[in-house]
């Protein structure tokens, strides 16, 4: 019988990966549905690239190719997470759940990042795009709701190759309406390595456990009865 | 009374410029209709930079700040008009009009763009972003045509901070389903410098007159009975 690289058969997917809790679960979520996948992670000129270090971490562990993409864009420094002259918020975690928009909002974003994904997918054949939006325990910015998604992957396959071929691209958000505290769960019940993540606004030795994302993660380990290994 | 700069009081569109002739002609259209226009210019490894220069000089032309974004994605090397390791098509005008998509397609090139252009006009309260597909006299790229853009509309306005403090943003395509003969008499008709624009996929000392692009442009003038300022 002929050998056949497994590979081969599997479904391709083209993962975005921050380096955090939420996308390094998608992952581990792709990776176990049998999924093919290839990573991406942007280097947008953010405070720090502990994140950046993280996501390849990451794809290392799961001995997924990653690329790296850098981009420049000078508007991108209205925004908190990226202006190192402004002041990171520090709100109370009821302010982070009111569902304003916070000073770390960085213009469409994740339309920006999951269209450079879906340019990889149309090139590669991928037909999935697995993105950790979540609109549950979130920090209010509106290109993370599935509204939103929706019309993107519409959009995504009217200017696709893929679609003009007669397939289709699909955008998965497995965890988009999850609590912190589930996703935790499901991180764990997939051995998700936890410990290889970053969620600070900052790059820290070790988590400030003071900005909003700090916040939201802690509130997710504590109601999941589960102890962050960051900290250990 | 006060004196009060009138700029503060346009609206204001960030313009996608290729320096092509569309764009071109669409960035006269902006400024003939009153718009205070930011333009963006795409340095994603094509060929040659002839036509960002081209990008700047009519940015230049008409007074109008220009940011070059450089955007360096691996698998745009898919499309010949990245890869110099790939042959340019040499086709016959009904080929390249038979709606078939071409090896110089970019994996869903206008959707990043489009989005970059979003990520601006959301930042700097722009309300109006300008592009130049077009339909008609093309190359048969899917995300040229009017749905794509219709869905992606849709996609940045559920995403945006515009959005969400309760207004939107458009996109204008004025040119979508004009001929390139209409297209260029417009552009006559309003003053656009063409003798700066650059159509030509080489980036030659004079267009080629052979590929694609040329052929495209070439037939425009002659159905308009006008002549190209390039070639004088």
């Amino acid at each position: 019988m002929k050998y056949v690289d497994k590979r081969f058969l599997m479904k391709k997917a083209v993962v975005s990966l921050s380096g955090g809790l939420d996308s390094s679960t998608c992952l581990g979520w792709a990776i176990k549905k049998g999924y093919r996948c290839y990573a991406l992670t942007f280097d947008y000129g953010q405070r720090h690239i502990k994140e950046i270090e993280s996501a390849k971490k990451i794809a290392s562990y799961y001995k997924v190719p990653i690329y790296e993409i850098k981009l420049r864009f000078p508007w991108f420094s209205v925004s908190s997470l990226v202006s190192k002259n402004k002041k990171l918020p520090d709100l109370k975690l009821s302010e982070i759940l009111s569902g304003k928009i916070p000073s770390t909002y960085v213009p469409l974003r994740n339309l920006v990042f999951t269209s450079i994904a879906a340019s990889y997918a149309d090139s590669v054949g991928a037909k999935y795009i697995v993105l950790g939006p979540n609109v549950i325990d979130y920090s209010g910015y509106p290109d993370c709701r599935p509204e939103f998604y929706r019309a993107l992957e519409k959009a995504i396959n009217y200017g696709s190759k893929t679609y003009a071929s007669g397939e289709r691209i699909k955008i998965l958000t497995p965890i988009i309406k999850m609590s912190k505290a589930e996703i935790i769960k499901l991180a764990v019940k997939l051995g998700v390595p936890l410990k290889l993540t970053w969620s600070c606004y900052y790059g820290g030795e070790k988590p400030c456990g003071k900005c909003d994302s700090c916040k939201l993660r802690a509130k997710g380990f504590e109601e999941a009865g589960l102890k962050d290994p960051l900290y250990e």
